[in-house]
């Protein structure tokens, strides 16, 4: 019970890639496209605090162990009605890096909502999953669609 | 561009309601009602993160205000093959504590992830979104279903 | 369930005062007050480290609410074996601040801990609780010795 | 003066484990085995607290080393007016993970004052103490009762 | 000594505006213009990082009072060699928000720094200053240039 | 664009040395040294900030590693009219540590501003700059007078 005890796994490269969809409407997307969101850069802004979630992830998830990053990718694609956010993360570590892929993602969406919902309370955030995951005793994952 | 000013606001009672769905698979669902999920208590886990997520909101997105918060509760509905994480916030504030409930949702949901993912990889956060607002300029927002 | 809600309590002049007795045995309080401690000036650490600590109680304790403290004193009285840690908080909030003044006492001693402990490891923290608590509806309480 | 330059040690798994007693009378230990303690459940809250202390030990204690911890578990024993809180922590570090152990038994403990106090403000944390520790140039240390 | 007790002080409407000069050289300034900085959006980097510091303020500097910050705007004048970081921070206190104002002007010009340092290590943060306060006891500071 | 991926990089020592200059005028020096801050030991308090300042590096720093550190050291000289802090951090990672350097430099600033600020708001911050790098692909860098 508790944190998983990762002292006997084998340090190994670590990568993972998470997503998560913000359906926000025709309209926010317009707004996002022609940079008219009164409070700034949106994808900017979700980059940046996708990032630094990743960082925090030990520190937002009880049981996740704090672990050097190599590497922390967020980037995004931009659909008439919604915003994919997609974040990889890798490290040479003991433990995957899954959750901070999550985090990531997660909180990014967040940022994406909170520079947007001036626009429209309607927004959500969908399908905050995995798509990949290799390095460690289970081998690759990759999510099927 | 940047924080909104919110020093023209008045202070009156702020509450926000939001929820995460997350789809486990039946498997799990059984797993975390019998209580047989290795790293702890799965509910518990998400709850108190859920409620610590609320109190770290404007350091986790970058232009939330730092709130005193009244109350934070973070509840949960078990269904056959996926859990409703449901967040209450409330706050006497000059703005809205909308992320406060948002990002509890969303980290509860994370820590349900995280908990379970060895039972496997495909459990997907659904819909996060915010189902009630009142208080400050704009009054009450309810979600259409 | 969860955090107290306080939205319905008064904002008053809260004050709460707590201690912790660090027993380090003799020879490190004589190191203590002739300053050879290596790794530096054990009080100052102390001190600092127990006001930054009353701040982060809220980040610390899963059910505390985070609160703007007016003030946050730490001193100590240095005995033939020991040392006291002295605490007090106080702020005008809706809840009172017995949790910050105890991690501030229990983040001094540790503090206190860890600048000695390469003169001994037989240090131990004893008594660490509130001496005295007012504001609020429950009234003033003041320990018995 | 200042933090430790632990650049020359050598990295070797250290292990710490710590203790702190919650003397708490016998009406709140019924409770806890009750189950009646209206914040929550008091022991999944201790130990979720902890075990995330113990991962902002470098925040909280000014000299420590940021660590990346491999373990980190914390348990209870119930007796009849107090309650033990047990603390294990390990890392393949260069420098122990002592006070990684100690901040856990400590927060962990102030949780369940935390959640207890509405019952009774006399709730003491005694002895909150090192109870072994290997790794490293200086070897086993076991305390003596 | 240790915390100002801020209790008896009014509430009162607080404004601080800071700067901070980076001097990077004319290369640099270039590249920054043209968006040809690898790492990212530099002003936008540094823009999130000065509003992100404002609100850790009172965890980075000790003896600083956690508030409830209504603004924090972070700005930037570029000049043939050199950027200027101009903050202002707003809020209701008992005490003023200089430290936030400075906080904020010297993280947005550390990440200055970072995203460019890749181009030459002679940056140099100058000038890190208060340019103007009011609010409070004291009244109104202007700087003298 | 955002975080470089440190992954291929070898772990090396590595070893950063910073600088920043408060210019505090020579009345609030003579306090320094005579020890008539009010607030409490200047240089402490600086140090012990600088030293927390360098941990917190990749949380303030939106695109910095989390990295573990070996060593953290922030001394001073006192000059008739303002203090130098000096800042040295090693650590055996894929990436330099000089963000961390600089970072502990201008937290220890801010720091002996925040202490001083009461005896006269014209301190400025002057001169934050890298003075040497050593480890890594770039080899050693020495700052010119």
């Amino acid at each position: 019970m508790g944190m998983i005890d990762v002292g006997k796994k084998r340090v190994t490269k670590r990568t993972a890639k998470a997503k998560a969809v913000v359906r926000t409407g025709k309209d926010i997307i317009r707004r996002i496209k022609e940079n008219r969101i009164a409070k700034g850069d949106v994808l900017e802004h979700a980059r940046i605090s996708g990032i630094m979630a990743a960082k925090k992830t030990s520190d937002i998830i009880p049981l996740c162990h704090p672990l050097p990053l190599d590497h922390v990718e967020v980037s995004f694609e931009v659909f008439k009605d919604s915003v994919v956010v997609n974040t990889m993360v890798t490290a040479r570590t003991r433990t995957g890096v899954e959750m901070e892929a999550m985090t990531a993602a997660s909180c990014a969406a967040l940022t994406i909502y909170d520079l947007c919902k001036m626009y429209g309370k309607g927004i959500e955030i969908k399908d905050v999953c995995l798509l990949y995951k290799s390095g460690g005793r289970t081998g690759v994952f990759k999510r099927k669609d």
